[in-house]
């Protein structure tokens, strides 16, 4: 039995993705995506005795890896699916990758958001052009309308990290790791990967496993978000607790994606966790000495080597900086005592 | 007659620099200096209607680009003089170029500073291992000083900008960008260079001559600290009214350097001046979109770009952000509203 592609677009999503999804990801954002540098800073390098080499996802369009996923995902929806454009829900980085994707790709996006959600991402997110539904946190579930607008309008959802065009498309964030710390002479003894619901982590070890398989690789978290790491330990996917608190609100997900923590488990070194307050200092210290703007959830990965949460003394390690959409006023209270 | 170079050590630094000046600084300089990148915004390029690729010496070492020039006048110093050490005098980013460039070569600095300058900048200088003179800016003059310190010690003094050595150093940031480009396939229309005492603009002249002859070279200045801007236009140095004011702390020079001038002169193509109110909003421009921390002297040249004192759309040019040490007070207020 067969049946056309157009008639059941997310079928390919269906299954996990292997390196060859991320070579192809690769391609089709050539020219798009902004190849990010990997920095060296002497300062850091000198303050933890080893070599960091710092993947600054910062510098990406819409200033997260998110649009990475993004395009990879939304390009390959087929023609006749295109023109009922796509629609997901997210209240941040994801929402800007999928605005900005779509935008380019010239489909309709629909965004569902909380209606309370800063007003600098609601409007970030409308100066892609992609259409905000907002929503009731307390009130409504934000999946089970995202469902109804995909099912009444013919839609296709792109979710943030359980999908195979998602994480293909993150993968390529580690692929440029690979091959930029090769040209550079480095031989990465760890990649440390900021980590939600797991799709970035999950699309490096993939790329990782196949360029530069000695890398040890770590989801690094926040404290009170450390499913991932509980997870990878236990061996099943465990949740975080009810009314867990973060300032990393990029990361703040319930429990490990299921084809995410199926790669990750069997790709992964292991996860770290940093406090809040670890978070914060790492924000200053990216500020006072390496220059870079990294919001909260961007920073756990540098907080991690910062606070010696693995040994790299003597080692090289790629710290992944995922992104920087962090608003003034928090910004400012940060950078000035170095605390969340 | 022959003179030792060691009896005269200063003598190599009276002449003008040329190319092969910057290609050898290029040489010194190598696997010390940050090779920073040549970043690329889409949102920018959209902004202004052309390709826009952004030097990033924020990412330096010591936040700005003065350890180019520092380095590269330092280790000149020969072996006989070495012991002496060296003296300068700077309330900023220079005074860390020097310290740092000091450091790694083993000589003892002295770094004449005001007694009132900020707490971050004596504390950053001293952290370097630098030793600061503090001086009663209202009553001492600091060149004076140095001159002093560096005849009682025999100390070799390094000046800020009107110096062979130091051109030649700072014009690697320009042989970086001509290469950049062009392994980038980018043909520089223009490149803007945030100018104080022209060294930096005097350097990346030099190098674009060279190795891009096409690209037209221009100093941006604040508005009250126009100096080169008149001087070029006049044929002869003029300078800043007494009592002039900008936020641009790095870039308060009285008038044009007279090594810096001649080459500027011959070189570059004309100045352009901005309001402190426009380098404001470069700087929060910088943060909300480029995700990169640049001080109000490090903006000039995105803010002329941003304020289109030039005519950038369909173009393609090279924009140097020189520097961001800023204070996170300072930094605070300018990204809350965007204004000076």
């Amino acid at each position: 039995m067969t049946s056309s592609p157009a008639s059941m677009p997310d079928d390919f999503t269906a299954a996990p993705p292997t390196f060859a999804d991320v070579a192809a990801a690769a391609a089709r954002l050539h020219g798009l995506a902004v190849r990010t540098p990997l920095l060296e800073s002497p300062a850091l390098n000198e303050r933890v005795g080893g070599r960091v080499l710092l993947k600054a996802e910062t510098l990406q369009r819409t200033g997260s890896f998110k649009f990475r996923g993004a395009y990879n995902r939304i390009v390959q929806i087929p023609d006749a699916a295109r023109p009922a454009g796509v629609v997901t829900y997210s209240s941040g980085n994801h929402a800007q990758g999928v605005a900005a994707a779509a935008a380019i790709l010239g489909l309709p996006a629909a965004i569902v958001m909380p209606a309370d959600a800063p007003a600098i991402k609601l409007a970030n997110t409308r100066a892609y052009g992609a259409e905000v539904i907002p929503y009731d946190r307390n009130a409504e579930s934000r999946e089970a309308l995202a469902e109804e607008i995909a099912e009444r309008r013919g839609a296709t959802i792109v979710r943030p990290y359980d999908d195979a065009g998602i994480i293909a498309g993150q993968g390529t964030c580690g692929l440029e790791i690979a091959e930029q710390a090769a040209a550079q002479g480095a031989k990465l003894d760890a990649l440390l990967v900021c980590c939600g619901g797991g799709g970035l982590t999950a699309g490096c070890a993939l790329a990782m496993a196949e360029r530069s398989p000695g890398t040890a690789v770590y989801a690094v978290e926040p404290a009170a978000f450390d499913d991932t790491r509980r997870s990878l330990e236990q061996g099943e996917r465990v949740s975080n607790a009810v009314g867990a608190r973060s300032f990393c609100d990029a990361l703040l997900t319930p429990e490990p994606g299921a084809m995410t923590f199926a790669l990750n488990r069997r790709l992964v070194a292991g996860g770290l966790a940093v406090s809040d307050a670890e978070v914060a200092e790492a924000m200053a210290f990216a500020f006072r000495t390496l220059k870079l703007v990294v919001e909260p959830g961007g920073a756990v990965a540098l907080a991690a080597v910062l606070a010696n949460r693995l040994e790299v003394r003597g080692k090289t390690t790629a710290v992944l900086l995922s992104g920087g959409n962090v608003d003034p006023q928090t910004y400012a209270e940060i950078i000035a005592d170095g605390t969340a």
